[in-house]
């Protein structure tokens, strides 16, 4: 299943509106005959992809998906339930039921039904993460946001004079440049806009063509090749953005801090301290300090370079 | 060696204008028959107290050291290093020669030329890290100074109202209290005695006795049970202080930062965002980004319940 949520991970912000589920398929002997990403764009799913495939020696095969299979018909061809069903496999091992209300554990009941051997769970951790934006999608009806920010030590994103160039290195840059490719969309604010006239593209070997839609958080004019987004509210239109990338600056920041629309914070630290200079977050609401716990949690933390990567993630009690 | 540098740690913040060295004998037959550490107020030395443990069982045995042992006579007793002479130590292990140029190199001489068998070397970083107060002082003429901050991701130490309580949990706190144990001098400035009435005493069973001076950096009138600095630049006057913690607030640590006059950060980094806030340090004299980068280094970075402590150097080449 490790494997199978490797596969959904790589197709993240590919396969919006629909989830960048993976799929592996092990034949009796213990050989993989088959593998699977949901397609760019959506379809063909992971099972189908890895059923092709696998042909013949799916006979007796065991089939793992980080996603219950699809049970909802479409004009764009048959059900992945279907596909299982005639493809002779013997044991399915799905990671989380799925929660698109279509299918949500019929499937799994037809599977049953037919006499295959079913297992739900396993590698659920890893599915969820793989497939964390969709989730959210599912779970609070607009994409996953996830904000980022380059800080010193002391939280400034910039000298006074606006300077940021560069307060992370090449290792933290990459990284960010493989988030974008993950993501479906990346936004920034009219002020990033102006200043830095940002490319937001994916400058890694062999991503390029991973190059999210951009778009700009303003009341203004429409600017070419930026979508528009009028309010952080406005992310609750986004039907086709699985993950949504928020790139800054501080005022943009601060707009979907204040609406709590921000679910995990990517933050690159240098070991610099500024002193006085641009901060990161304004005014987001905050009254009392002890209103400020038990929000965030650290999720991650790891050297890139001689910077840090630290993930922080919303505790939301209804959150996917 | 790695014991010894233990030994002398835990009397760090207790020793000065000594150096807080660790001594280790170990028999000819692999037993520890004596350790010491300087004792409190810099007197007796920690080879003294060893070697007065282990008496007659010194004979052919192994002394282990952090630093080289003592060769400037004082009023107060004879040196070091006729102490291991008359021993009948065998060998002598010490992780650092004595950069004081009363001995600088004198006394390993002597004990070598009196057919004592010497390494020198073995634990140096951990014996540097012990005792990096003391060297610093040798290296810089002040003590070495460390900047507490207890920070929200975003950098900010209090709301705009002042509220700081508590940005930074328990088990961060206890880890402040720890080290303020193991400083000889800690300081404020005037804003953040008048705000908190801080009390800078060290609340930890078994370490109470530990509290160490309070400073106030304020040009203005003294102030009963505090000692008074009125520059940053006054450090350099404190002979019998190795390690002074600088507690805060924003003013105080700017003014030290801006002088270039701190050399280790303790950061305690809480998982909260403050967003509008009072910031922790202000102009230190930066112009431009690439001067920032270069000057600190990650060293140490943990968990303490929910908090993380992050410890910065400052990188100089001139360092002891």
């Amino acid at each position: 299943m490790a494997e199978a949520a490797r596969l959904g991970d790589a197709a993240r912000g590919t396969t919006a509106p629909n989830p960048n589920v993976g799929c592996l398929i092990v034949s009796d002997d213990g050989d993989v005959v088959g593998e699977g990403a949901t397609a760019a764009g959506g379809r063909p799913h992971a099972e189908a992809i890895a059923l092709e495939q696998t042909g013949d020696r799916a006979t007796g095969a065991t089939l793992y998906t980080t996603l219950e299979p699809c049970n909802h018909r479409s004009v764009r061809g048959p059900t992945c339930t279907d596909l299982i069903l005639a493809s002779g496999v013997r044991t399915v091992v799905a990671a989380i039921q799925d929660p698109d209300t279509r299918t949500a554990g019929a499937g799994l009941e037809r599977l049953r039904a037919a006499g295959i051997e079913l297992r739900i769970g396993p590698g659920e951790q890893q599915a969820r993460s793989s497939m964390a934006g969709w989730l959210t999608r599912q779970a609070l009806g607009r994409p996953r946001i996830t904000l980022k920010l380059a800080l010193s030590i002391d939280g400034k994103i910039a000298l006074p004079s606006g300077e940021s160039k560069w307060i992370t290195g090449e290792d933290a840059r990459a990284h960010v440049h493989l988030e974008r490719a993950h993501c479906d969309m990346i936004l920034v604010g009219r002020g990033t806009l102006a200043a830095d006239r940002p490319r937001l593209d994916v400058r890694l070997p062999g991503l390029e063509e991973r190059s999210p839609r951009r778009a700009l958080l303003s009341r203004g004019e429409p600017v070419e090749g930026w979508e528009m987004l009028r309010s952080p509210h406005d992310v609750f239109r986004l039907h086709d953005v699985n993950d949504l990338l928020v790139e800054g600056g501080s005022a943009t920041a601060t707009a979907f801090l204040a609406e709590d629309l921000v679910d995990r914070i990517l933050l690159y630290r240098a070991p610099i301290l500024i002193g006085e200079g641009r901060q990161s977050v304004g005014y987001i609401g905050l009254d009392a300090i002890g209103d400020a716990h038990g929000r965030w949690e650290a999720r991650d933390g790891r050297q890139l370079g001689i910077d840090r990567l630290e993930v922080y993630e919303r505790i939301r009690s209804t959150a996917a």
